[in-house]
């Protein structure tokens, strides 16, 4: 490609609006454009990547198996209705009447369009296990779109529905469409890690996330430094060591006006550890909705609300008003686990625990020496704080570290959740109507463009793996002499000819320009013909960020094919 | 592939909802699905195809020059309301609001959105031309989707937008982008034509659309039998040989209760060609918006109201209303061109007419001898006739001839229809602003996989060219022993490993089922493992719907892979 012919419009500086380091190379590279909010056109050379990524991602998906299909984006109504997500999935699902007045949606996701699919042509058991997958548009309409692809509202998924007989077909599918991802995302040349996530509201047996490790991530995950343990904070289970308290009768201290954990620990000087912090909730979805809720953590925990929700049977939870926490005997500020009315959760960590400190249930009072044994009735254990750094694993001895991730692919042991009202049935070997049992796999891949560009640039740019480097090449022209011109030529000539995809940079503009460009976009090889060089039969060639050393003219192709090998592996 | 593990699933029968054989074939060979009106997923066996047929166009666009981006199907409001088409697309335009209520609509087309990219990133004429194109998908609310993926409503298309400095440079893109359509269409084996099609409302030099030959077409297009002339019945301009009337006074006779042309023409035993049809309409959108307009044409001619909305200006024209027809002094039924108070058209073939037969304007009443130049005041002659099968070549002396076509293609010279009102400017060789002109170039990517099936079937299902078959060739195990089994999958492989698409089918099924959806899927060659012939040490080879031949079991990849070279030239 000639530079001077290819539309890629870069920019001097970082975008205002730019707050990722991906985004604003990506924009000052020229590789996408905002259309509107969570909305962007990818340019030619961002559209040369992501093709390339995609085309990893449809390799490793046909080699464990899979067939690839292609379903709409636009979606009817009434397949929501059916699967019981229409209200349920909440505002990121855009609905809308067509001009029949028809209700209709945008997919932000594909279960019931392929449960609909293959409901209307699985007979027999025979027929399983199938897994059937595509790479397409999806839309969500995210309440604050941010950071680019990272998250866009208008994105670019790869997703995969399995289709089984029995569980143990699904879990051998799960473990293989694992196996994949891990190849997938090892191509692309990340550094990630699977991690366990919560099958929340879904229910299912088996969760993963998978988390490229990035400063700018969205999602915490904890991870073991000395086992392989690792999950996304929102499940992930941790021990610590606890502060032992004095063991005394319960009695009541004045607390004017204290109420938070560190100023009541202070107050009395104690460890915060010891404090007990009464969270009231009001549980959203499932049973439970609308019951009020309360429940405990250390003072110096923090209470995780998936987790409460989790074990609580509700789909989320949301703080309780001050006038429900009256309902229940509570007093802002001063709520305690003692004599309230309502259903009540401890953390495990608060089993056996004595000479703590907990609100009082009255203005301005709080209890100490509380026993947990001894004092509170009826109380539930369950993990509800979140893993902190330094934590002890929960499954080694080993401490657990957190880190940033930016979630790039989810699997997921969905069972019958959507197989079972959309009708997936199937006449199983003893001759019976059977439902099929589903997995799910997806992976962000236009947030993947993202993603490997939070992994891989420096100050002066992108720095693209070789296998998804827009160009392998970029072939720079300084000077304006017909000689110059004319052994550059030949070189893209050639390059071209041994297959290689190079960018041919033969603009009438100066070499700053042309280099800064050049590491910007961010091509692996660059290969450089002047007229100083030339004079003495040579061109520079040289990796990206790197030396550049003069070989002859006549030798610039075979060595730039040898460090290309070099580059590829 | 092996059979077994590929989700194809055939139809004995032909779906009842499928009127046109494409519809039909490509439902019943497992290709598409319907999710909801005029809106398909497709199957992993039509997605191949689907493809490969996005692989032929890809390639000629870049051949010509032209750079592939990608934009996204959700556009903002605010550029349909710059470009003038938010209200004046009509409810073909999806428009719904987003979470945050702004005014967003799917994009079935994208004009506005290269535009309000393009805009924003050009400054000078040195960066001019540029083609930029996509294969994506897109959204248009037919009132009507039928005939599957013919007329969809979410389908495929390839959009390309060229940006020109000058007039000179978008003529001679557009002739590029011309001759890239027809390469495209030959390779992928249509008989196709290239007709002039209307400018309509947009207006712009040079429109050409390029339609698939088959009696399923919804369109009509004219073509001489002796030159290269071809148009839209829309547009074609052709010539007739006229009847000659009789010379005489004006004079009027009583036609009680006769209206219809071809009724008058018996009543008064005279040729209906020289009736003069009479027809009123309202203008619709333009300058002309209401305006209440006659046109004649001859009684054996149709009127075509594309033609006369081009020609006095107009969107479109509607039918006037009878009491519309009273106000201009019409009498419904006995409508004449004289005494019409209101802007009065006539066919060119009527110009220089004498000895006519037109409604007098009052109850059963026609005028006889009118002499258009003596009788009619005030006349505009414009071509506002349909061409008929037999009519006179308007290029040269041949006969047109009458056809039905499938658009699948459309190039149009847009001049700066859009780049006026979104404001796409830049500073040309002189250092003036100046608005880029631009050409737009569309292909029904999907109704592609329907044409090439309109073109390419037989009784026996679809008979894919070679080059877009979604396999090349199928092989076919008949018998159940290990040894027949044995000696495909040996030929399985070693067709695969010779890079040869194949589809092994070795299900548990009787040859006859087999060879049925061999035939309806219609890939090119057949390879055919029976206990009978391999007891001889033979494999049949041929080409579908043709005989099969013996070969020996160790030549049948040579002279399958020999073979193939022949279906694919």
């Amino acid at each position: 490609m000639r530079y001077s012919k290819f539309f890629v419009p870069t920019l001097r500086d970082d975008p205002a609006d730019a707050e990722v380091i991906s985004h604003k190379l990506l924009l000052r590279a020229g590789f996408i454009r905002r259309v509107t909010s969570g909305v962007y056109d990818y340019l030619p050379i961002g559209l040369r990547v992501l093709r390339k990524i995609e085309a990893v991602v449809r390799d490793e998906m046909d080699r464990a198996g899979a067939q690839e299909l292609l379903m709409p984006m636009v979606q009817p109504g009434e397949l929501w209705e059916k699967s019981g997500r229409m209200e349920k999935y909440g505002p990121e699902l855009l609905k809308f009447q067509d001009r029949h007045d028809h209700q209709s949606c945008l997919g932000p996701t594909h279960e019931e369009v392929i449960c609909d699919l293959v409901s209307r042509e699985l007979r027999s058991y025979k027929q399983l296990p199938m897994n059937l997958y595509q790479i397409q548009a999806k839309f969500r309409d995210e309440i604050r779109p941010r950071f680019g692809l990272m998250r866009g509202r208008e994105f670019i998924m790869k997703d995969a529905y399995s289709f089984h007989a029995d569980e143990a077909c699904l879990a051998a599918e799960y473990r293989n469409m694992f196996n994949a991802y891990c190849s997938i995302f090892s191509r692309l040349g990340l550094k990630f890690r699977p991690v366990e996530a919560d099958t929340g509201s879904i229910g299912g047996n088996n969760s993963h996330e998978f988390h490229v490790l990035a400063e700018s991530g969205e999602d915490l995950i904890a991870h073991c430094d000395a086992c392989d343990y690792a999950a996304n904070v929102e499940k992930a289970v941790s021990g610590r060591n606890l502060p032992q308290g004095i063991v005394a009768d319960l009695a009541e201290v004045q607390t004017p006006d204290v109420t938070s954990a560190e100023d009541v620990a202070a107050f009395l000087s104690i460890d915060v550890g010891l404090l007990v912090k009464t969270l009231v909730y009001r549980a959203v979805g499932g049973e439970v909705d609308g019951e009020i809720i309360a429940a405990c953590v250390r003072g110096d925990d923090q209470l995780q609300e998936i987790k409460l929700a989790h074990a609580i049977g509700a789909d989320g939870v949301e703080m309780a008003t001050d006038a429900e926490i009256s309902s229940i005997g509570g007093v802002t500020g001063f709520v305690g686990p003692k004599g309230l009315k309502c259903r009540l959760l401890l953390d495990r960590t608060l089993a056996g625990a004595v000479g703590l400190v907990a609100g009082a249930n009255r203005k301005d009072l709080h209890l100490t020496c509380l026993d947990v044994e001894r004092d509170l009735d009826s109380v539930v254990f369950a993990d509800l704080r979140e893993t902190r750094a330094g934590d002890r694993c929960g499954r080694c001895s080993g401490s657990m570290q957190l880190s940033r991730g930016i979630e790039v692919g989810h699997v997921f042991e969905l069972g019958t959740r959507y197989s079972e009202p959309m009708e997936v049935l199937f006449q199983d070997q003893g001759g019976k109507r059977a439902t099929a049992t589903m997995g799910c796999y997806g992976i962000g891949v236009s947030r993947l463009l993202a993603a490997i560009v939070e992994q891989c640039y420096d100050e002066s740019g992108i720095a693209w793996p070789a296998n998804l480097a827009p160009f392998k090449v970029g072939l720079i022209t300084m000077g304006k002499s017909e000689a110059v011109n004319e052994a550059s030529e030949a070189i893209y000539r050639q390059l071209l000819d041994a297959g290689v995809e190079v960018l041919w940079d033969e603009r009438n503009e100066r070499p700053g320009v042309k280099f800064k460009d050049a590491e910007l976009i961010g091509l692996p090889i660059q290969v450089v013909i002047g007229d100083r060089g030339l004079a003495d039969g040579n061109a520079e060639i040289g990796l990206r960020g790197g030396d550049r050393k003069s070989v002859p003219i006549a030798d610039a192709v075979a060595e730039t094919l040898d460090m290309l090998q070099g580059a590829t592996g």
